[in-house]
């Protein structure tokens, strides 16, 4: 099995890291295909940058047909609607496979990202995926994603301080990190905390996995509808 | 005042149609400048046309900076909050100007669209806005968007037997035109069914006027955040 | 064109407050028509008040035909339900169009009004609107309507910090300010907060303008139906 | 225990067929006091008439001072949050005791009240209470109030017809009657549908006893924070 | 009329205390028959106490049949569903009894329970009955259930301490104890706060009074259907 | 890996075919460890049947203690929650396994369950999980639990009449199978009607080996807390 986990930023250090992440989980079977677009915006923070990454990351979905689904490696799940018209081999959002993850083991979960900018993002999707219910609370760390790829920085501390706050104001039973870039914080968190802290990255790619083996595809009624042929030639 | 009325498609009849109904309730003062993308999609259908219209409809609104306002004049509110981030200036999409005001006359309200592939962008958008719980139901009359502007076809009596259905089955008390596309053909079917018939065109413009004249503008502060320059060179 | 701007109280200062506001706002050819009851509550402070204020204000409706649309200009948007049944001219009041002009700047605002008894009235009507997922928080500020129009009180001064927490606790992106007496304040409190602060007066005489340009009138289907001659004889 | 059946409307009969309801379930030592105002509407049929009720009503609370509690005995709960201002005496709306009391015995119940035009303001209360969620639909039988007056109407058929309905469409367990003057058909039709029809004004007088047998008092804290005496003089 | 009080946990004090509370507000002809079941959980403090004590709490029911409704006594409403289904008489929890009440004297109500673990639970069943929207918090006091059988605890001042901090920072208008084991404390915290505090089984005991009274019966259709005769054979 | 597929009634054919669904999409090394209670309903319809199976599928999982995950395999998640209490390890209902994937592929589903008796536990569920916006309607075959073990019988035939349905009428994008028993029947009725048929077992393994591998276990804060260990010992 091939999975394309793909990075909308052009950030290469944020895709390996990424790839590691999901290397890490993979089953032995699954090869990992890394890729990010070689142009847009090298961090995703907020509905701007968003939609400047969508035409780029949909290139690279329709020039990669090799695999078997796909991992949308941003936590705002850039162009996940967009992708399911384009393909219906299983298409996954790291924000939506951490959301639903965290919904098996915990009564409610909060969510710690980068920048306030992204929390109304993050909140809408939480309303249209239904699970802002099962979520306490959205909250910005302030740290900056590329903060995240610099050696040296204190974002995993303010990060942590915020997981506490979520866990005394929120009476959160999960934490949920907001940013792909954090995919190699949890572990250490989760210990510190003493609650589950979930990576969207790790999350995404087994169940990718689990909906390959189980033959699952996209609708192609509705919203998912396939893309006319004739709208899917190169622009 | 210049109000920037925005097609997202690149369909230039679509665009002087809008612009059109625009001119008819603009007031004396203002000057609709009507534009769109010179590449992308020709018609937005759905989430795939959104996402690959994106990228040009926002170059359009950073390369028109002459502007008091924006419309946004495709009916899923396409790059809406981008376009918030782009610029303080009021921005508005036909989509949420037609469903707030159908909110002031109306206890419930139902849309007609175009084709059931738009029909969970649509219902995404009201949940977001808020305004889920003011619509009956979003419906779709399989009338695609580019046979609206052919001559000769049977889309007004297909969209106007919708109509019908909504005010039979959702008692519906007011009826939002679903595409950028009907807007000529609103006081027809206001008639005919004897209750209100919204276009979005008309009422983000006069919105537009409105908060130009009050002096409101986009919020700096949370989601909208101003996008930081270093984003904003050209791609 | 000419509004009504009804200030259901009996207080004339307060209406020729709101008139002021209005007229500032309203456009070349609109006149402003600005009437109160002569009986009935000086100032409308829950729900006790705005049930014992309808009868006055339904007829000051009934007793000035000659006028295109009108603004209900009490934040708790007394009687609009009931005025849209006795007449198919818009009817806006100043609460709800204060909330939906606030919803096209901010992904969240908060409202600041007077006394915590009129709170739970107003969160009734953000939800009936349907608005309640765009307002963050309605608070309090104390000061009861009144004291508004007390020169040299320190009003402004509690309002501005309430704003202040709103900011703060609720990351609200914009203010709605919850009354008709504060409608003087709201340039000011913005600047000095550096985000949105809407007025509904102003708000409500604009979308009034815009309808009657747009020709919508309330729909006579439904929960508008008109109310029959026989009970509209004088009581 | 003396209990205030307060009809809103001025129409005689119905006063006399909601107190004889009232007396069938009453407990021995229970005193209905039936009173109905003076002036007002003869039936309330949407939001207008309900406003120009309202003085009235509030009136009769007021001048009838010695009772224990307040049955408001009209479906759509004609002023019963300003009432809940007015005294601390327990105040219980027929339409409201009848949503409380179906939510205990069924999963989900469908209301059949008179006219199309009460629809929304029932929607809007059941919102309100909270109880949405348990109503699968309101449906009109489009039998109007006074209609239940006269002998002879063909009124009984048709409400059975629209339970008919609500069994084979909505997939309700139980129907709550939406209107005072249906309160002596609900055992018929139990009979004929099999399955609980309630009747508010029973449910509500029950209610009121046990509210006073457990001396609970409406709360003066917040948004029914007692009138202040000024207001209270005669208008 | 003949009351099963059915306390699901095994605890004989609590059951005394409760019955004790029941026979304070029940009417004079009325008998209350007080049970629980000889095996299963000394105290219900979440989901896994909950699930273990109900084949012990329905059995209680099969074998007392003499009764004309039940009260199950245990705040998170045990087997309520199912109890539902073995008999068609009334069966009302403590929980809802309380919240709703609690709904008819306060725009908001906050609930003081015992420990943390048990407020998943309560908040599920606020949203199961409709209710959520009218709950303002589930509190936990730290109290665990039989603390409150220890004559000499501080349980009463920490339960007291904990609804201080709901009028203060909740705005809730009434307390609702969540606990059977708190009945005896409502008085006493009423007196204290100046609000309304119900207490869930004097509340039960007279809305079933009520429903035996009006012969309101669970009704037979959908979820509430009856058990086949074969599954009802003891286990 | 281990996995328990725990089938909450006593059916030994139905645990046997939803064991043998599990072992065609589990991993080359996971065992699958199929079990039922001894005694307790043999299907489960309703309220009452969950009810009554509760004590002896927790009494399987604390007797089955070397595995690493457990699946619930019962349509209603019956004791999800109670499990969770009872151990760390992953446990995963089948009911909330395919809404969740069902919500990848979909932007709508419907489930199809055996009776109408059924339908309110489950969308009680829904609800729980905050799925139930993603559910267009709880749909009932009339078909009974062990029908679904007969050959012969017809039971395949209505349960596709009412996917046919579920299509038409709800716009449903993809169906949930609502029945463990119904395993056996998604590939076939996906191909019939064109869109995705799940089945939660195989969801459900699946999802339970994606959990084993990232070692995500339940919370143990707020409402999973572990059982205290005196509360544990036999019954």
């Amino acid at each position: 099995m091939r999975i394309l986990l793909l990075n909308p930023n052009t950030t290469a250090s944020m895709t390996e890291k990424a790839a590691a992440a999901a290397r890490r989980v993979a089953s032995a079977g699954t090869e990992i295909v890394a890729r990010n677009p070689a142009r847009g915006p090298a961090s995703i923070e907020g509905y701007y940058d968003e939609a400047m990454s969508l035409a780029g990351m949909l290139d690279v979905i329709r020039t990669t047909p090799d695999v078997d689904a796909v991992v949308i490696a941003c936590f705002d799940d850039t162009g996940l609607d967009a992708a399911r018209c384009l393909t219906d081999k299983p298409v996954v959002g790291i924000g939506e496979a951490a959301y639903h993850m965290a919904s098996l083991i915990s009564n409610k979960f909060s969510v710690v990202t980068t920048l306030a900018r992204s929390v109304p993002a993050l909140e809408h999707n939480l309303h249209k995926y239904g699970l802002a219910s099962r979520c306490a609370r959205v909250r910005s760390s302030e740290v900056a994603v590329l903060e995240l790829e610099e050696p040296g920085s204190n974002a995993c501390q303010r990060i942590s301080d915020e997981i506490g706050r979520a866990v005394a104001e929120d009476r959160a039973e999960a934490i949920v990190l907001g940013c792909a870039g954090m995919t190699d914080l949890a572990d250490q968190l989760a210990a510190t905390h003493g609650l589950p802290v979930l990576d969207g990255v790790s999350c995404a790619v087994t169940m990718c996995e689990s909906m390959v083996r189980l033959r699952l595809r996209t609708s192609r009624l509705g919203g998912y509808a396939p893309v006319p042929a004739h709208k899917l030639a190169p622009a």
